[in-house]
């Protein structure tokens, strides 16, 4: 397929991001053909029928199924934890690897639950990034070397992917890469994450307008906003979401700072995330907001706000009955029923 | 349990609703207690840990889980698609029939997609209701008949209930029902149903508008409004969700003409909905407005409006999520990880 395509280095990355390849036209006019066919009246499957049109476009056949999701997890640490924006100790990062690996976290359950493989990588959990209030939080090195973590984290047999986290302080992080990308007042951007109270609240804003600050000469370049404001598990969604893109693997974004990290490619490029859904709306404060800049309409809203993919993990299945129906319904001619 | 409970005529069905069990509270407080102990911040999966104590709850236990969901589905034909309120011809209604029986419909792949056992009750599809304009849609003994076809329709088996129809019409039958119970005027009651044009929408409301006329006299007694206005179907989703209610087992309502069926429940009594869930907000116009006069919150929200009970087989991925998370999960002190 598309195997020969990697990058070593960011220009090398841009290169790739520059020649996305898009959705196969043909098996899109297929599905629609065979929608149009299905023992239902015109559109009454809602959003499912344009999502099994859309998922069929991507993997280039008429009528697809789901058979191999996968949910990728990426930790990182966080030297901006050192400012006290978390309700939790660092520590807890690797305490909750720890967990996916034992089985006992929520995306464990909810992987499990709609048949999803579930990958982990920590990166590097003993090494913070830079505290971004008084340094980049990664080199140039270290941005393509997370990267290429998320590029070869995803299976190439995988039907559907979701990227998720895991990375105290990394609700800071993500306020400061829309904040960023996007403008407005930092208090826009910032919210409770894991449950910090309002002094943590004015905390974790001030660090905010401080990274801004600190790295006002490169907002307007979106890696270079990734390397300076984000982390490691960040800068890896966004290479898997990339990797996804060029095996025509659609993706589901997850909360707050899964679609933060995709907020950096769209900033990139416009089409980048064509081939990615919002697989729900976070209770993260800021969420809807960065949704609203992607212009994204998210799957679900049930006010999860736990990161580590859950919230993806749960839309796998609205995806799976979406095409379940595209793919297992009868016609109206196989099934003997009078079309309007 | 409660195998003894059952009824011959309206008035034991009354005293059936009169007499409903609750949910357990020491499951409840157990649930709830278990909730707080999860390796996850406090209220982190959202509507999903509220779900999840919800089920405890009604099944008994602290943490159960969701090994036999059941789908039942009713059909029933309408004299009122003699007034042209339908894009679909009344002989769908029994092709949609044979279509569920052998499984090509969008029920179908749902309920096979998340572990669902199908079931399908056709009552009198040969002898459609009276024209509603003209005469009470059912006797009193056919509404009886028709409760009971749902009440026995429930495997005492099952742990949680979709509800759902088909039925040529019943958007028109739910819309005056709805009217009656909730008032305003027609046309805030009238949707497009499978499809209507401008015109059939124009007629269904002069339609609403006349059986309300025809049956003033019994519009503050939610059974009669049900026999008056109803169809078999509606009766049938109305008696299983009681059924389901004495034996614990929690529901999820499906779409507009299922939330009819369960506002004549409300209205006689504004308890006997406490073990339902609004699977999904549908398409269908007043739906949003009918939710609303029972204070339910949908689970999805994607447009779905082809009743079948298809929304509601989308929701029971929600709460198998839930549940798994809720059972599956590690504790804090069994996974090591450190309480904020």
């Amino acid at each position: 397929m598309t195997a020969a395509i990697t990058f070593s280095n960011l220009p090398e990355f841009c290169a790739v991001l520059a020649e996305l390849p898009g959705a196969d036209d043909t098996a899109i006019a297929a599905a629609s053909q065979r929608n149009s066919q299905l023992t239902k009246p015109p559109g009454a499957l809602g959003r499912l029928e344009e999502l099994a049109i859309w998922y069929a476009g991507w993997r280039g056949e008429a009528a697809p199924t789901i058979e191999n999701p996968q949910v990728a997890i990426f930790a990182g640490n966080h030297g901006v934890t050192a400012q006290g924006v978390s309700a939790f100790p660092a520590e807890v990062t690797q305490q909750m690897v720890f967990n996916f690996q034992a089985g006992g976290a929520a995306v464990n359950q909810l992987s499990q639950c709609f048949g999803a493989t579930m990958t982990v990588e920590a990166i590097d959990l003993d090494r913070p990034t830079e505290d971004f209030t008084k340094a980049a939080a990664m080199s140039e090195d270290g941005l393509t070397t997370a990267l290429r973590v998320g590029w070869n984290a995803v299976d190439p047999k995988a039907d559907l992917l979701v990227t998720g986290e895991m990375g105290i302080g990394n609700t800071t992080s993500a306020a400061a890469i829309g904040n960023a990308l996007f403008g407005l007042d930092a208090v826009e951007w910032v919210g409770r994450g894991t449950g910090v109270d309002a002094a943590g609240m004015v905390r974790k804003t001030e660090v905010v307008r401080a990274g801004l600050a600190r790295h006002a000469g490169i907002l307007s370049d979106p890696l270079q906003v990734l390397r300076c404001l984000g982390g490691r598990e960040l800068a890896a969604m966004a290479g898997a979401i990339v990797r996804a893109r060029v095996l025509r693997i659609p993706v589901i974004l997850d909360g707050f700072i899964c679609t933060a990290a995709a907020s950096v490619l769209y900033k990139c490029s416009a089409d980048s995330l064509d081939h990615c859904v919002a697989g729900h709306l976070s209770g993260e404060n800021a969420h809807r907001l960065m949704l609203k800049n992607l212009n994204m309409d998210p799957l679900l809203s049930l006010g999860l706000r736990l990161g580590e993919g859950s919230g993806g993990a749960l839309a796998i299945a609205i995806l799976q009955g979406a095409l379940a129906c595209h793919s297992g319904m009868s016609t109206f001619a196989e099934a003997g029923v009078t079309d309007s």
